[in-house]
């Protein structure tokens, strides 16, 4: 073997005792001295050995993080190649080191009994015998994590740029999740465990964190953006505790604030915004989840007494699933309100469940949910009431009043439109739990690939060398896109988050077709990250202590609640046809005649064949061909939905059937809607990176997000002739190269992340 | 409304009463005469309506399962427009129907307060009255279940076909679950859960089931077959009481018997199979999962005394995941056996990890590996042996043994091959590993089909009447291809196991690259099926008691265990490499040729646009299609992998580089592989089958497995010119169109997997 020639033998022969000495040891003034005595004696060095040794044993100038770096990867180079018996001892393996590196000479100054003498005088010296530091020598050079990753960028920087405006808010929370008592643990107990989260959500909204969503004068911060930073914040950690704090402020709150007039907000806001009024959002029935409209509790005004009766009609129309059920003073109930003869739709009704002491009140009945998947910190339960009945001013009456006169009134005449103005309002707990699904991806990656690092399997060329399994193609391949994606979804999201944050009445609407869209994609995209992580982590993975156990259970019912994810993603496409409809109803002819044009030339781009077969690599990760790409996706699926519902409209089939017919077409549509929106998202925040070394990274992270989700959906491309095979096989192996080129940056993209070493928790993850 | 014409009005009016009657009581000969002498006073009945309800009280002539259907039918329809008035007594019900089938006269006999009272005088005397009757009316009503399924077959021969030649054991083991004492429950404590398994274990094994397996003159039955078939079975309950099984008789077990020789077998065998003496299988190591060959326990020889010494070198060496860690009395101890100066590799030692009052022995070390995602159930632990010295009769050796003179010999020289022999003894495992995630995926897919086939979400055309939601297409796109995978992939591994059952030694090395194959895909296979029946449960799925908690938690490991899944279809590759040079190396010039006419004829294919464009239902829906699909996919992969390979060794490129770079194409390879496999075998148990009617289903749910697979594949099926768009087009709506003729079936093909009531559990599934 030959050794780095820019260490001499001599060097070489005692290098392994002033690397655990600089490791571990505080050298004191009289040690440094003998030190120095011990080096000056030491025969088999040569003068500049000398000098250069006795440089790096002043405790004032410490070897730079270079020279550090060039020892370890010196020692890990020779340590691979040691057996056993070579590495029972610092001085061992120095003079191994130093015999190894002399290529000619079979008899050498460093077989002597007496230089290894003189060295193991100098071990004492130092301080660092004994099998502690050896143990710490072997850990460092067997764990190539130690490595300078000679990222060609910053990683604390990139973590600013991800943080945006809202880096106070995260870096807050970050500090406060670092707090023992807010450490991660399995807790089995369900009673356990709701009694820690209900502590914990106490503990946040003492510190404020309850209130940024309200206005200031109910004791509120009038941050809706910074509630949102705080609920994604809170999701790398327990999600018991971010969902408890979510119904709490976000379902609960958020109803009383967004549907309810100034006299509730006074009531209420303070109390709930610091958690001394626990409340639940009673929505969900039994066999209405997705279907809002249909719920059956009823809500009938009563004149004589200026009341509102709430009832569940029968057993099976109980409100299900509601989180904080078991602990809650009050809900925000919704039912069909009746006035007079007349149903008007759902509307909000704020139910006392139980009195101060925690006793339940007359005519509730609340029985508990039970062991679930995930998420057993927080009380689900089923609610009934049994003609319970509340004073008429607990109607949330925003949206629908009723008057002194016992009349019902509203701002918005049209039921239909009432009804979505009045779930609009809510539209933040979509966006937050997309978000949410991003950071719990965010921390199973940050596991997965900390992991793919340490661990080794198999040998490689080299039979003593086991290879990292974060150097295997196929392990790449598993991770690395997936990393890309929650780079995009993160971005995409954040975007949202501000657009909602600064809303305008007009235009609530498309932001509500973008968080469904979005809530949706995420929150799969989730599911799948951690099912891959936990794979990629083996039998390791499995262990509850490495958290995917409960990363999994807990965010795996986000592709159920705000909206199932089939039913959103029909939303969208409704959405997207509408739009459609309506840009042409606005612009009249102009329009259509702009939309064929830009059709004709993506038909021309379908035949031309340089393009269909372009397989170069500037082609492949140019950003034109990818934004292309996405919209060509979205448009023809547009088109051919719309036609398609034309024809069956056209032919007096019913709205209720011809949507039925296109369901999985309109499914991909809504795809296509949500794919596009998140690319270009993304790429509108790479537009406003300065930093040059940043924005080179996050592109070639596009590329491998753009790139994936083509080569994912290349059915689909080569079916429309929008590529041919030569170039779909070509983007495989783009993605593969990207990968690569990924590799060494991979430790700083998941350190951008920012997430505390505290919250990540996970053992097999630990440096 | 009008009303099915079959009935008379009279009959109406009291047809509640009737079906309530026939449903619920059992009429004694004196209420008979009295409802007789009640029917005859009722002069709104016409005396053909007297004829027809007195036939139906003859207790020994009851109403055919048609005429009991037609009640069901004219009820449910009636049912969906009565208002919650008009249901509150099972009188109402039937004047209401009975008045509405008057489509003249406004005044009816009907609206007189003297027949009302006369027809509750007869549901007094019918003894159906009350609260409870009305309730099993409407739930029966509200039922679509219990709708007549109108099967095209009888799912009970088709059950009878699935269990073949294994049914006699298949049904003593649903006799067996069918016990309370199986019962399924969420416990989530991991003492108490553990506790409630060991007893379970120890009660299975008296009953003989642990000892199928084993060797008659042992104590066993000499049937591997049969244990494979138990095992499969016990995984449609609770799996920490399956894993526990399997790691008791399959891995520790299966070593003693298999590794060992005569005399461990006499000594061991009969107390293991009924579980008097606890085992584990002490193979993996934290290290050391998919690297079998690294391990680094040593097992030490010492001539002096004639022992052996098992020593763990590091802390970090321990074994891990060793399931019955904690309640063991013996392990079989994988570790590297040193005889003099040389390693012969890998070999398996028995040692003694506690003693009969189950103490720790001195030199052995366990630790709890705590929590788990899932098997909480199953006591997984680490062990650490230091020095710990066991007598050389411990050596299970069979295939490697250390003799009187303290020399190594084996039958085997090659250690090699040595070690895949020993390994080969255990393929077992994997196979039935496959079948149990068979087993939960046919659990799962009980549930969520029962659930879809109840649940109704959002209004149809007919406001009133929202619709179930297995009549949407999404639904039925996202679960009935599944099913039709796990049809698949339960022939395909029912075959392997018989082939296992009977294979000679030159059989062996085949059946273990399919058995790497069939339980990488057939387990994935298990947790997508079992996500996404969660998800098509909505916030039901995420409730323990639904089953999905541990269905998938339990589950979620069979990725990992018995192989990681990806190191896994590595080998099936290699596999599939190696019998491809093998077949050019025994046969020469002329298979070659052979392969490259083959190769001819799919070249022709390819260009020829006849069948790359052929879109007709015929076409797509032939066996030679799919079998040329799936044959042409494996063929070109194998070719392409095998031409790569040869590029890269020409270019001396060393191997272990070689197989990295063409990682991913391995696995296409090996998935390809797999799918053909399993068409193979799914159309070969089909040939077999004799019943015209089961066969036609059979066949049906074959092609919608195939087109599946090929619709999945579609990407790699057009970029490599097989099919046009046209032609993947057309099989996404032939997908469609057989998902929805086999709609009506569902209920059928469901029953057939014959898993008791009492074994699904979930309420959601009850009927």
């Amino acid at each position: 073997m030959t050794m780095n020639p820019s260490f001499s033998p001599g060097v070489l022969s005692v290098l392994p005792l002033f690397y655990v000495g600089w490791s571990d040891s505080v050298l004191s003034p009289s040690e440094i001295q003998l030190i120095h005595e011990k080096l000056k004696s030491l025969e088999f060095l040569s003068d500049e050995d000398k000098a250069y040794l006795i440089k790096y044993t002043d405790p004032k100038n410490p070897p730079s993080k270079e020279v550090f770096q060039s020892w370890i990867r010196m020692l890990r180079k020779a340590s691979k190649e040691l057996n056993q018996k070579e590495k029972s001892s610092l001085t061992k393996i120095g003079l191994t080191m130093a015999k190894s590196s002399i290529s000619h000479k079979p008899e050498s100054l460093f077989e002597s009994p007496k230089t290894q003498a003189a060295i193991e005088e100098l071990e004492n010296a130092l301080g660092v015998e004994g099998v502690g530091s050896l143990q710490l020598l072997l850990n460092a050079v067997e764990d190539p994590e130690n490595e300078s990753p000679n990222l060609s960028f910053d990683s604390n920087q990139l973590c600013d740029f991800l943080d945006g405006d809202q880096k106070e808010i995260r870096d807050r929370i970050r500090q406060l999740l670092r707090d023992p008592f807010f450490k991660y643990e399995y807790i089995a107990d369900k009673e356990k465990y709701r009694e820690k989260t209900l502590h914990q959500l106490k503990a946040l909204a003492e510190q404020g964190l309850g209130a940024y969503a309200f206005p200031t004068e109910f004791g509120g911060k009038n941050d809706v953006r910074g509630s949102i930073a705080v609920f994604e914040g809170l999701a790398y950690n327990d999600n018991s505790l971010t969902i408890k704090y979510g119904v709490q402020m976000g379902l609960f709150g958020g109803a009383v604030n967004a549907l309810g007039t100034q006299k509730h907000q006074e009531k209420y806001v303070d109390d709930l915004a610091h958690a001394r009024l626990l409340g639940c959002f009673a929505m969900t029935e039994t066999n209405h989840g997705s279907n809002v409209k249909g719920l059956q509790t009823t809500a009938t005004y009563n004149p004589a007494d200026k009341t509102i009766t709430i009832n569940t009609p029968t057993e099976n129309d109980s409100k299900e699933y509601i989180g904080n059920a078991l602990h809650s003073e009050m809900a925000a109930v919704f039912a069909q309100l009746y006035v007079g003869e007349d149903c008007h739709g759902v509307h909000c009704i704020l139910v006392r469940l139980r009195d101060k002491k925690g006793q339940l009140q007359d005519g509730i009945r609340v029985k508990d949910n039970g062991y679930k998947m995930g998420l057993n910190g927080v009380d689900n339960g089923k609610i009934w009431f049994d003609n319970v009945v509340v004073p008429v001013g607990n109607l949330l009456n925003r949206y629908g009043n009723i008057t002194e006169q016992g009349t019902y009134e509203s701002p918005i005449p049209n039921p239909n439109k009432r009804f979505f103005t009045m779930l609009g309002a809510l539209v933040a707990g979509r966006v937050s739990v997309g978000l949410a699904g991003v950071s719990c991806a965010k921390t199973a990656l940050t596991i997965a690939i900390r992991y793919a690092l340490k661990r080794k399997q198999f040998n490689g060329n080299n039979p003593q060398d086991e290879v990292l399994i974060m150097d295997y193609p196929t392990h790449q391949k598993r991770l690395m896109p997936l990393l890309a994606k929650t780079y995009a979804y993160h971005f995409a999201l954040n975007a949202l988050a501000d657009r909602y944050a600064n809303a305008q009445e007009e235009d609530i609407r498309k932001i509500e077709t973008d968080a469904a869209g979005l809530k949706a994609m995420a929150s799969w995209h989730c599911t799948k990250t951690i099912q891959e992580c936990r794979e990629a982590c083996g039998g390791k993975g499995y262990l509850a202590e490495n958290r995917f156990t409960n990363l999994k259970g807990d965010s795996d019912i986000f592709t159920t609640f705000e909206g199932d994810n089939t039913v959103l993603l029909q939303l969208v496409a409704k959405g997207a046809l509408t739009e459609f409809r309506q840009s042409f109803h606005n612009d009249g002819a102009l329009a259509v005649l702009r939309f064929l044009g830009e059709r004709v030339s993506n038909t021309i781009a379908e035949f031309n064949p340089v393009t269909t077969r372009n397989t170069s690599y500037d082609h492949l990760t140019d950003r034109d061909f990818h934004r292309e790409a996405f919209r060509y996706r979205y448009r023809k699926l547009l088109l051919s939905v719309s036609s398609r519902m034309n024809d069956y409209l056209k032919k007096k089939i019913s709205p209720f059937d011809a949507f039925s017919k296109c369901q999985e077409h309109m499914l991909e549509l809504a795809k296509a809607y949500t794919d596009r929106y998140v690319l270009f998202e993304f790429r509108t925040a790479i537009e406003k990176c300065e930093d040059p070394s940043l924005k080179a990274i996050l592109n070639k992270v596009c590329d491998l997000f753009a790139l994936s989700v083509i080569e994912e959906e290349k059915g689909w491309f080569l079916e429309n002739d929008f590529m041919e095979g030569s170039k779909t096989k070509a983007i495989r192996r783009v993605v593969s190269k990207i990968c690569k080129e990924l590799r060494p940056e991979l430790r700083g993209l998941i350190d951008a992340f920012g997430i505390p070493e505290e919250v990540i928790g996970a053992p097999i993850a630990m440096r």
